[in-house]
């Protein structure tokens, strides 16, 4: 019946650094669309996403990774069976992790899912009706972060956080998807320490 | 880890009467802006809302109360001191319950929230920076209802199902706030019975 309690350290807590850089299939979302329909992949593509949290000074920021215009939240698709959350520790260690040190980081609970029906940018909050075969669904995690730590970050992206209100009230900025995270977020209690 | 499972039934299993009029204290979110600024309670106003679902052949739908073109998902506002669940119930239980016959509903955990920092219509999914005195929260829970039972409505309101598709794509009509329930409810499985 409560509210969730998540935990959230000041990101001077934290320092960034870059390494080597991964090819980047596509630059916007009609290119990744063009990409899907391409590979055309017969089942169901699985991306996993983590909602990685900080603050500055108790106001809540989200990770994103940039890159030129585009923001999109630390993550990516799943190889066939695999786990979900084997798949985000995963993709988050590629994204985020130096290659010499760890982060004692935690994969919390789902906290919403986009489905996209078709080769398109569009995606819902729900199976839209008598679609059914979809081409893809996004599942997003909360993730739990050490008190402090080192990110490093291919050098094609740039690590940066957004506060709660950039994202919501920024619509064309960030992308009409990206600025709900903070109504995802809206039912969790942050300690900010 | 695992995502919620929420089991709804048809809504042929539900049964829809009237009952006494209330009074309504104003006709649109302005009035009601208005209201909240003529009575400028010193405190903060909580006010609790319950998320009840069906579905119809398989597809979800949300119970809204519906008065003109305003559309409100039940509930109403907490008495000083009252505790969250309780207020919900005694809210539920005026709106849609027969004056006869009891309804076994539960109230399970609050889904998202909604501020709103001033005497205006702008609310949002967290507390905006440097806002000490917000004016209203607004707690979203789900409900989970029994298999079949009969609901009654004051006559001012009526008492509709709105498929979670219409909600989110007709934001004109049923308000930006309310179109986003479908991404609030995102992250839950539902078991259609
Ligand atoms: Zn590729
Ligand atoms: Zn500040
Ligand atoms: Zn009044
Ligand atoms: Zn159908």
């Amino acid at each position: 019946m409560a509210q969730p309690l998540h935990t959230i350290y000041d990101i001077n807590n934290y320092t960034f650094g870059v390494k080597e850089p991964k090819a980047l299939h596509y630059e916007n979302e009609e290119e990744y669309c063009q990409h899907l329909k391409e590979k055309n992949s017969a089942g169901l593509r699985c991306v996993v996403r983590g909602l990685i949290l900080t603050h500055r000074h108790g106001h809540p920021y989200v990770f994103f990774l940039q890159n030129g215009n585009r923001f999109v939240l630390p993550g990516g698709r799943l190889r066939p069976g695999e786990d979900e959350v084997d798949g985000l520790f995963r993709k988050l260690r590629n994204k985020m992790k130096p290659e010499d040190k760890p982060i004692k980081w935690d994969v919390g609970d789902c906290i919403g899912q986009w489905w996209r029906p078709h080769f398109t940018e569009s995606l819902y909050p729900y199976l839209p009706v008598h679609i059914t075969k979809p081409v893809e669904v996004q599942k997003l995690f909360i993730v739990s972060l050490p008190e402090s730590c080192a990110f490093s970050v291919p050098k094609t992206w740039q690590l940066v956080a957004i506060p709660l209100y950039d994202l919501y009230t920024q619509r064309d900025k960030f992308g009409f998807i990206n600025s709900l995270v903070p109504v995802l977020l809206s039912r969790f209690l942050f300690a900010s320490k």
